[in-house]
């Protein structure tokens, strides 16, 4: 354990090695990785994260390689996620795509990392809130969080985020009345991308009246941008930054970080409740019988779980 | 709750009525729908039960209807689960598509109900699950629940029915690439919607190859269907008989309904035990406490869980 203080130390004296290698105990999440974060957490909460989702086809890589290299031109220093197996950040990626990003990844104030998801229909690693912080307390200015537009990692990803935002392309089959609800509950910044595509006008259309409709306050600004051809990235920088504004006020900060908070202590206790369930009766075969009786449609499911967790 | 089990006996005597009212009380999920949901269990797994999922724009509903009607032309009773929001048979149809759709919501074998999801974004109502067990207990032959695809709903549908259908179309903007692993994961029949696209061909040949690399024991097959000019339906109805067959089997069943049986089982003690959790320190605070310290960078969420869990 010893080992492991003496990384955080160099970590935070900005040792880019200590970071990568504390990444990689965050991740394993074992005792190590634990305290590091336990060391670490104090130290984070400096950055402003942005997270940044829309659907696989949406450019959203191609905007995210846009975005950064802008807001490196503004002096800022960054934290690359890349959860998106189809990103080029992520070890997935074509030769082609990571030799375009090569100013980035040779950038030694830019630290690139590419995660799993979760299983294979996405959702965000548990590490990945943990890996965040790290970038954080490195002193990373703006950590950045690429993840698929899979539902359930939208959410998760707006909830460890300051900022949210979400990207959407005209024609790309995202039918904007299914998205309605679910992006005006969690975009931040709504980006119309690639739009010099004919249908860019209508779409930004349909996105400005869901957004005046759910007006309550702060409206959620909409940003054309044409990440392939570099065109609104500075708008898009600037709304980023508008944002971190507006989080400054300090009741709306304080009640977001409680929020994400929440959020955040009350998935991993209930990941670490049925952790114990299922390791005190998978053992003894409790979980097993009962699982038997509700195949065997002898036990109704609500009551196999009551007497589950009923010691 | 004598009143609920006099209900109980009217559905399984074949009433639609007690039906409906037993489902909406499934769905509010307090003891009436237990007590309905603990007696109607053991009259349940008779039926084959499919889930129909695929994004927005796959054409879906369309099939959806189209193969509903294939299905009563071969004799079988249906119910139809409605999950995606967008789907002519939920209530925010435009009302074309519900005069389109009228032949089946007149028909007396055709049970229809629409359910809300879980969120704004999406995942299955914990009651989905339950509202499938009546209407395989009322006695329906066939129980279709059509889901909006993101990537939480088409697990848990999975993880829910025998057999499960994933729609895809040509330049839908699915990334066959990243659609990959979890196809593979969860598709019992695969199919190629909109089959009259130029793009057709492409898809099923790259579909075809990934279906071929991860081939163990049965070959997922895959259809063709163009669901508005109501070709391929009766090669999808084959395909879903063909997969009830196998089935059929009984070591591939009991082994396929112990994992529904565990999933399910294990998903409700979650949410139970987390329910607790925050009940117990809800109301004596220490739960506010804990957020507030790691809101404040004061405790990291690993130690806050630990904290929160030991009573």
């Amino acid at each position: 354990m010893e080992a492991v203080d003496a990384l955080v130390e160099r970590l935070l004296a900005g040792n880019r090695r200590a970071l990568g290698r504390i990444l990689t105990q965050i991740e394993n999440d074992g005792a190590a990785g634990r305290r590091a974060l336990a060391a670490l957490y104090p130290r984070s909460g400096r950055a402003h994260t942005v997270g940044l989702t829309g659907s696989s086809g949406s450019g959203k890589s191609t905007l995210t390689g846009a975005l950064a290299r802008e807001l490196r031109r503004r002096g800022r220093t960054l934290g690359i996620v890349a959860i998106d197996p189809t990103s080029p950040f992520s070890h997935g990626a074509l030769l082609g795509d990571r030799i375009r990003m090569q100013d980035l990844t040779s950038d030694p104030e830019v630290f690139l990392r590419s995660m799993a998801t979760r299983g294979a229909l996405g959702g965000l690693a548990p590490s990945t809130a943990g890996v965040v912080t790290a970038l954080d307390a490195f002193g990373k200015d703006i950590v950045i969080v690429e993840t698929v537009g899979a539902g359930q990692d939208e959410v998760e990803v707006a909830m460890m985020a300051d900022t949210t935002v979400v990207v959407v392309t005209p024609g790309a089959g995202d039918d904007v009345q299914a998205m309605k609800a679910g992006i005006m509950e969690i975009a931040d910044v709504l980006v119309v991308n690639k739009s010099d595509l004919p249908n860019a006008d209508l779409l930004e259309r349909q996105l400005r009246s869901i957004v005046e409709a759910a007006r309550s306050g702060r409206v959620t600004p909409i940003v054309r941008t044409a990440g392939a051809l570099n065109e609104g990235i500075d708008k898009l920088a600037d709304a980023l930054d508008e944002h971190r504004d507006y989080l400054a006020q300090a009741d709306v900060r304080a009640s977001h970080r409680r929020d994400q908070a929440r959020h955040q202590v009350l998935a991993l206790a209930r990941q670490r409740l049925i952790d114990r369930v299922v390791i005190a009766h998978g053992s003894n075969g409790k979980l097993d019988d009962l699982v038997a009786k509700v195949a065997g449609r002898k036990l109704d499911p609500h009551a196999a779980a009551d007497q589950l967790i009923a010691e």
